[in-house]
């Protein structure tokens, strides 16, 4: 196309096929137009060193779509080389308003090739070399929205609407729509463990998972059945075979894991309330990367009826949620009296051990928090208690869990050679390799260590990490995950070794993300957990 | 908050709990933010007044978001009166970049309460009145992206990655995902038919239909259930108990129907192909009014086994999709031999009764395309044929079709007392109160108008509107309605009534969006219909 500033805006309209709009009386900006289309041209092209031409260098230009804000050339560039291409696409309208002689902002709307409407807005300033764009035109800030998929496959696997319904039309839930984790029965579906071979193979469930049933009868549905680690046997939150859930609290980590769905859906607004399990920290993880209320009930509080083991000594169904309150209601409509023990507000412990193994932000960001609980004075008492350390914890925890994890899987993996991601089967390998001997060994070792740190907490509250750092970049190094993964079990155990309920507040949003506050309780006190963390929360604001 | 011009931007940071950017050494520009948060307050209050005052006036304002662009304050001042309120939300994040002193193009990131990340992009200029907002700063255009839902429940019931897997790796529609209209048999899955009383009582299906066994086994697999009006009983596309699905084509007008949620799944890229169904006009309609390629095969041509009846001597199995390679896929992969006639790509005929009752746009757009068809010499000829007027052929069409209708599901409504929505209960109220006799009387008409046409049309193709109109606006009034229906299914009766397949072309696009031309072909000329109009498309491209 010539100059697009010699010709009239019906001309340039008949030329793109679309409309173009332009306040009355105003010329369009000279090679405003020309600069338009060849950023466009190389778009569709994906060719970086032009895209890059068009784009303002510095720290000050942007770019936002759906997922996030990305500001600075550098991470704009990073999101561009790993995008691999924007959709095609054909302009069929653009709305100019030139603002000065250099500056105009512009509006577009697309038809993308495989469907939907796009709209994109770029602020354009004349700034850039006169050589390398029309005009020395190149943008300076740009919005972009993309049509959305039917659904997001990287958090749900089935959707409804609803998928289940609730079996009462009012009750404390009602309203509420739940994503559960794809290794709990849903009636009429099958259970897929975040495995497709094994989803393949899988039977209808005739009936809903104990856990599940409970909220449908206090007036939540089913939204659908959400993702999860294969056989929930991570805490990242990645799926090789589905994707990683998108973590909208902390754009570009991972989610955490296993109960990666339930968290992303529920962070993502996407349900009202999480149905997942933890047995190594599978709830308390996703919530504190996400900046969720999770919760870990105490340990046999909450039947395992129609959920696929891991380790049944420390597998436990819990939720997710955005608020406590639709946590407490989950809470309260599944848990029975022996979870509802009293204990007092006021009597806090923290163990130092829990704090020096998480990242030093994590630490001083917990830190200031739980000063700020004791300035509202609520605590009566904080004492310092003494815990095994975390690497001990991380041990004895790993060799009685992945005994009981060959246990569960072993023998299916073995008919079913290639069914697993890399990682997870590694893991499996390592697993299957603990000798009764070795189990012995921890078992016993667990039985003292889970004497000594009741005989340390008695009825107060531990406050401890949920994690030990924030959601570490998808692209975090195997070494990094591995460092955050013992890092993290080691602090989690403390709940699985000891049964007792753990709690993960958002309390705490560092520079890289959110990271959760646990509290755990003596076992039963779930509820109490609940409540006295609310009364925190409202006293904190 | 007082006078933010005066702090630096670490103070106003502090104070919006978030994070403000703003270029090196520049400082906001007087007022800005305080404008930016009383904009924020009016908008959680959705006081229509005060927010009226933060945007400019005049024709050239815009506002978009993923839906499509507004353009101008009367567009935009409808659309928020319509939305009642935007969700509740907490701004965590503020990019401002100064450009004058009167113009800031400002980005800033939310939280919403309900979950989600979102981005607002607003262009603000200091021109409105001093006394209205804070330094006269306004809003001249805004782009908006809110958090996606986990799904569209205008367009889907339930969604599966996939709902039902192909039944082969390969095939001609290898890849595609299907939209399956709810009133077609998908094994594992209950039919709807858009009725929440008739879901709830059903059972759940353990073959596809046959129509949808031909995709599977073609490679496609099933994306979901798609909504369809109620019993199909309308070519609006409405469904008062799911909500009327999105027309991306034409931005706040109705769909078409019945065979709404597939049409709407396929345009907004949510699917690669719909599977739909036809009794009067349940395919062609929607695809005309967004955009897509559409057949209504040959009546019998195929199999109506597991799909729900409202009319069986007109119901017809087939297909939408975006591209002219798509359809013809899915209409190889189903028809059989009977199907597959050869017939003359180069004979056809125009019936001027067909096109009189169209609008005048609809009228002279088709003319001029059918023009630019003549002028490729693509016919060796183009005659003028007589057709009776469509006000009988929507008279006989409506009698024979109505007493079917209520046969199929009028003891079924007697149980089910208030299952369906106003509308539709009137039209089978209708439907119960033709008499025997003047079913009898319209069948013999049929019969005889049947004759006619086919004399008339011998094997030439005719050529004539997929729909009388462009899709009416949402807010359309009951009688534009019912004369669109009225003259749109006088139009499409000919291939009811004749058993021809018709396919519609999106090859118009009027201002008030896109309208099909429909290629109506002797009985068994469907896989040829296709492939004459690819030729067609690539001549005049």
């Amino acid at each position: 196309m010539s100059d697009p500033s010699e010709h009239p805006a019906e001309d340039i309209a008949h030329d793109l096929q679309g409309f173009v709009g332009l306040p009355d009386g105003v010329e369009p900006p000279p090679q405003l137009f020309d600069a338009f289309w060849a950023y466009e041209a190389a778009l569709m092209d994906d060719d970086l060193e032009r895209l890059g031409a068009f784009f303002a260098t510095g720290p000050d230009v942007m770019r936002g779509d759906g997922s996030g804000l990305l500001v600075g050339r550098e991470n704009i560039d990073r999101f561009r080389t790993g995008r691999g291409g924007a959709p095609a696409r054909t302009v069929t309208e653009i709305q100019v308003r030139p603002i000065t002689e250099t500056h105009a902002y512009v509006t577009s709307v697309n038809a993308p090739d495989k469907g939907g409407r796009g709209l994109v807005t770029q602020l354009w300033e004349r700034c850039g070399d006169q050589d390398a764009t029309p005009g020395g035109w190149v943008i300076t800030a740009a919005h972009v929205s993309a049509p959305p998929p039917a659904m997001d496959t990287r958090i749900w696997r089935v959707l409804g609407s609803p998928l289940v319904p609730a079996t009462t039309a009012d009750g404390p839930l009602a309203g509420a729509t739940v994503a559960v984790k794809d290794i709990v029965a849903v009636p009429g579906q099958r259970i897929g463990a975040g495995v497709p071979a094994y989803l393949a193979e899988a039977t209808v469930e005739e009936s809903p998972a104990d856990a599940l049933a409970a909220l449908l009868s206090a007036g939540a549905s089913v939204q659908g059945i959400a993702q999860t680690d294969q056989f929930a046997y991570s805490i990242a939150g990645k799926n090789a075979a589905y994707g990683t859930p998108p973590n909208p609290a902390a754009p570009g980590a991972i989610p955490g894991g296993s109960s990666s769905g339930p968290a992303s859906a529920v962070a993502s607004g996407q349900a009202t309330l999480g149905l997942g399990t933890d047995t190594a920290g599978s709830i308390r993880v996703p919530a504190s990367y996400q900046g969720l209320w999770g919760l870990r009930p105490t340990h046999g509080a909450v039947s395992l009826k129609g959920v696929l083991p891991l380790a049944p000594s420390y597998d436990t169904p819990g939720w997710l949620a955005r608020d406590g309150a639709t946590l407490r209601a989950a809470a309260a409509a599944t848990l029975d009296a022996s979870a509802q023990r009293a204990i007092p507000s006021d009597q806090a412990v923290v163990a130092a051990a829990l704090f020096e193994v998480a990242d030093a932000d994590v630490r001083h960001g917990l830190g200031d928090v739980i000063d700020a609980l004791a300035a509202h004075g609520l605590f009566a008492s904080l004492e310092p208690v003494s815990v095994p350390a975390p690497a001990e914890l991380f041990r004895i925890f790993r060799s009685t869990q992945s005994a009981e994890a060959a246990r569960s899987w072993q023998e299916w993996i073995g008919l079913h050679p290639g069914a697993l991601a890399e990682d997870v089967a590694e893991r499996f390998a390592w697993a299957a390799s603990v000798t009764p001997a070795q189990e012995e060994e921890a078992l016993e070792a667990k039985r003292q260590v889970r004497e000594a740190i009741d005989a340390a907490l008695g009825d107060a509250i531990l406050l401890l990490p949920s994690a030990s750092s924030v959601a570490p970049p998808l692209d975090a190094s195997a070494e990094r995950l591995q460092q955050v993964r013992e890092a993290t079990l080691g602090i989690t155990a403390v709940a699985g070794i000891t049964g007792r309920p753990a709690l993960s507040l958002p309390l705490l949003e560092l520079d890289g993300g959110p990271v959760g506050l646990s509290l755990v309780g003596p076992r039963g006190s779930d509820l109490a957990l609940i409540d006295i963390a609310l009364g925190w929360v409202d006293a904190l604001q």
